[in-house]
């Protein structure tokens, strides 16, 4: 089936088409070009939720509920679990996913596993993509769940409406996350298993921390939201407050804004992504040609300059 | 005074004008350019030691006797050492440097502390301008002190001939270094604080972690320095070992292959930066620009197809 074909087919929900597009982006560079140019009219209606902290913290069991309370109101939701592939972590993951299938079978969730495939972020580069295709089909959320490790704070931005940032009451659980940058861009903060000792001193490290927040572009104060995910216990409140956030953006002109720079980002990493692919696609460019020695004792970037003189004359 | 007077001053082991140089370096991407040209011819006699592992693992105990040694010896040494600008690590390397500084007064020692700014590798981008210019000062050796964390560990074999991996026998010590893939970069391995308990355990990982690594391409095996490096123990061993190790590649053709590979890296990245600051500095280029809108529905691949049109038109 061609790419247009598969088009038509997600017009009319067919969800092997989506999963079958999702494929062909995940795959391959060239067609998801290809698909995204032909989708993303359709795009903009779906609320993308961002959903990250450090592992064990319940983002998993979260992430399963809140989508069941959408279900039962009436919503469709689209999940893109992004999986880290570290070996350490894959089993607990596997169970995450196991356990996420109980609501995968139901017509309106569909859940799309990704791996991060060494990409230094917790989120794939193709992300974005995915969470586009979802939204063209007409999920009227997209939850995008991921590892917030490293640097990662910077990925799920890049991809959400909302982000959501959950922690437990672990000792050292909150230094990792203001180590990992995610005390920076939460705007609901979640403190998961909060029946455990050191709830209130979570609660109170991540208020102390909001404080020192630069807050000159945003009047929204980010709420903090007690739960027992496995308990079903807050995950309404967490509803409540994506739906209080998603006003406030709305209301003060801050989801275009949000919107438009995702954008740019977005197409600033496209444009560099195709101009080196380009680049060294031109064997005569290729800087790790053997004429390229150390013998030689030519500066490296004279080579580089006289590579870059080539690259352009192609022009 | 301009480049050409400084270069020239190098050449008769003027130290300021060298000092003068690196920060010429550090501070300005074009006049890197022009100083890398003027002095590359220079250099290749200089003998590039890479010195990372753990915060704590007493990396700068290690630089400052070795270069002791070494003085004593009748060589001369260039020292980088290269700081996390991390807020939480900042006081303990301030030590380190204030201990250097010792070693630093004497004549056939130059040391400069280079900060990594954000990079994500525990490495400037410029070291290897920096080491070349201690190269072509004429410095016997050249070593390059970091911390090993997170990706860094690319960065040291980029710029090293042979890279010592240090760890202390802590729990954990071991994993943290085999996580952060310093178990692959390795020449020799250094357990220090081997007066403490656990130091046999420490050595045995490290065997335990060799036998696993991809050898196909190398006969060289890492030998394991037991040290205690304030008491100035097993330092003369390390030396021994990198003068075997620098035998070795000698010998097998290894030093030209891992110089040549070097530079077809550094070349690609420089190409690279380059390229991309070209791009962007042409504000028509600009992806962050106002009619570039979410709004109007256009694909983020079409703008970014749109941008390289414009930008190859130039040429």
């Amino acid at each position: 089936m061609n790419i247009d074909s598969l088009v038509a087919s997600i017009k009319n929900k067919n969800r092997r088409a989506l999963a079958r597009l999702i494929t062909l982006v995940e795959n391959d560079d060239v067609e998801t070009e290809k698909v995204l140019n032909k989708i993303y009219h359709l795009i903009g209606k779906g609320y993308r939720v961002g959903i990250t902290g450090p592992p064990g913290a319940g983002k998993s069991t979260i992430t399963n509920t809140l989508a069941k309370i959408l279900l039962q109101a009436g919503k469709t939701v689209g999940i893109i679990a992004v999986d880290p592939t570290s070996p350490f972590t894959g089993g607990a993951l596997l169970g995450d996913r196991v356990r996420m299938s109980e609501i995968g079978a139901s017509e309106g969730i569909f859940i799309r596993s990704m791996a991060t495939r060494g990409s230094l972020g917790g989120l794939n580069k193709k992300t974005n993509d995915v969470a586009d295709l979802l939204d063209a089909f007409g999920y009227d959320f997209i939850i995008i769940e991921t590892v917030g490790v490293g640097q990662s704070e910077l990925d799920i931005v890049k991809t959400s409406d909302t982000v959501l940032v959950v922690i437990v009451p672990e000792s050292g659980d909150t230094i990792q996350a203001m180590k990992a940058g995610l005390m920076e861009i939460g705007d609901i903060f979640v403190v998961n298993k909060s029946d455990r000792p050191g709830a209130e001193n979570a609660v109170n490290a991540i208020k102390n921390m909001l404080m020192l927040r630069d807050n000159s572009s945003n009047t929204w104060t980010p709420p903090i939201v007690k739960t027992i995910a496995h308990e079903n216990k807050g995950i309404d409140e967490i509803l409540k407050e994506i739906e209080s956030h998603r006003k406030y953006i709305s209301d003060n002109n801050i989801y275009n804004i949000r919107k438009n720079r995702q954008l740019h980002l977005r197409v600033k990493e496209i444009v560099e992504a195709k101009l080196i692919t380009e680049l060294w696609a031109n064997k005569i460019n290729d800087a790790t040609d053997d004429s390229v020695s150390f013998e030689n004792g030519t500066s490296p970037y004279k080579i580089a300059n006289a590579i870059i003189d080539h690259f352009k004359a192609q022009f």
